[in-house]
């Protein structure tokens, strides 16, 4: 088997050969744009691995792992219109560049374009392939309105947010490794175990990212920390610290999540000494550790080699150490 | 057979049924409010009228002819956010009712919905259901980017906006009637050919919405004439007469063009005669008739009997006359 490094070369070699600007250009130029800011290529190297796990070679898998990719980007094309950013991996998010009108269109066309790969699987694998694809992009866009929904709603409970990011992030880490297990055509056993395994990495990797946008060494990080706070997002660590605080440290964590300070700081600072004092920041560790251990328990207990569950193994331990 | 009234009704009935609002409901509900506001549901119904020429009961191409029309309504969500339209059918838009990111995101999942309803077919029925969606969409979207391309260019040619009008609204008519052969499963053959009348049918209707939108009688228009000369949209009627006017009438045209009076009407009669007289009025219908004959011809080889040739002929005959 490849390393990591080597299957998101054969994967970047692909889409570069496979992804390239046709008529009309306003469409597919912004595409071909999004697909070359890079990023870690997570998803379309889950699938490779997953399909040679199970004992197929990954090329077979190609086209899958292109249409994840594809549409991962098309709901960063979309959601980055409906958040407004004006930047994606530092350069120019689509909206910014061309015209809201642009991303929109071009978003639509990405997906589409996505359901197309998979008509180079035959009749069998091709269902499987789409039947999963439909369910998995379904439930983006239901966990994409429950965060929506939850900007302006004060009763969020901690399981509609676990719900939330699941459907938003998880699923996909799940069915990225699930398609995989079907280009290579393995049990159902094993396509549902590796799709598990996907899941709650994927919900232990969300969480991991809501405590480091906190208390994350900008260095290692690679972004700026308190971004979720200045924006009163209502992630894991607030609504746990709203449920382990007393009443009055709740009160005033509720009201430093209604104001907007320019100089922004000393919010931050205060919210995440809330965070810490009310025992949030360590019940979130032990969270994410328990989604992780979970994930961990799920792939010893595929009916595979030891060997052939190492790449697994090592990924996930890479991407809790934010390595990769 | 059933009369077009029929399968409508027989089609709204199922659309009722299947169309539910579930969590989280703003995604849900702005997919139940479009489909709501009517419309003629012309493409499933040619979807359910195909499916019994060749043979077949009707009640097992509803789910195709749900998806043709979620489909065609997820293209008026997201093109009345990029037309900033306020109305549709008389009603808000989705993203006037609720706001440009609820018409994004609702929209996507209607996309997502329409494949999730070939699911219900069985291995090949399903590939050939999908990927011939998956072809249409595709081309529905560069009509959709051909269209805003030619807002701002000034050299579209005439065979660049028939290619437009043909992706962006002829090949869902044309692929509607082969989902329905797909269905009834019937020869190669027919499949080509009743998508071939109803990309001919479709080209015509197009051009006579161009031509009836200067040209219409209000009453059976349903609509104020002249709205394409107030945006000063490059249709056939215009494009026709550019080429067949002499300089100086040419000129004077694109003067006109590049005006946006507050009181139109001036402007509206003063575009309408310089149709007329550069011929190009007399030109446009002349291009209807010679598609929709087209059209027939192509009907009338098809190797199915006169009787189950004849709804499709009265559903030809009634398009053009507008009467549906």
């Amino acid at each position: 088997m490849k390393s990591i490094s080597q299957y998101r070369e054969a994967f970047q070699e692909y889409l570069d050969l496979k992804v390239q600007v046709k008529e009309p250009e306003n469409l597919y130029e912004p595409m071909r744009y999004i697909l070359s800011l890079g990023g870690k290529r997570l998803r379309p190297v889950l699938v490779l691995m997953s399909t040679e796990i199970f004992e197929a070679d990954y090329k077979k898998a190609l086209d899958a792992a292109l249409a994840i990719e594809i549409f991962h980007n098309f709901s960063l094309v979309h959601d980055d219109i409906m958040d407004d950013a004006p930047l994606r991996r530092g350069k120019e998010t689509v909206h910014e560049r061309w015209d809201i009108n642009t991303g929109i269109l071009s978003g639509d066309a990405m997906l589409i374009n996505a359901y197309q790969l998979f008509e180079n699987y035959d009749g069998d694998t091709f269902k499987e392939l789409a039947r999963l694809f439909t369910k998995t992009a379904m439930q983006v866009c239901e966990g994409q309105q429950y965060d929506i929904d939850f900007e302006t709603r004060d009763d969020v409970a901690i399981e509609d947010y676990l719900k939330m990011i699941e459907y938003k992030t998880a699923v996909l880490v799940g069915a990225s490794l699930q398609m995989g297990a079907i280009v290579a055509n393995t049990s159902t056993q094993c396509k549902e175990a590796v799709y598990e395994f996907g899941r709650l990495l994927g919900i232990a990797f969300q969480l991991q990212d809501d405590y480091l946008d906190a208390f994350g060494d900008p260095e290692t990080f690679g972004k700026q920390p308190g971004g979720d706070i200045i924006e009163n997002k209502k992630t894991f660590l607030y609504l746990k610290s709203l449920e382990a605080s007393g009443k009055s440290e709740a009160q005033q964590l509720e009201h430093l999540y209604t104001i907007n300070p320019a100089e922004t700081s000393g919010k931050i600072e205060a919210v995440k000494t809330l965070f810490e004092n009310s025992g949030a920041a360590a019940l979130t560790q032990r969270e994410i550790e328990k989604y992780t251990e979970k994930a961990f328990k799920v792939l010893d207990e595929i009916d595979i080699s030891e060997e052939k569950k190492r790449p697994l193994r090592q990924f996930g331990e890479m991407l809790m150490n934010r390595t990769v």
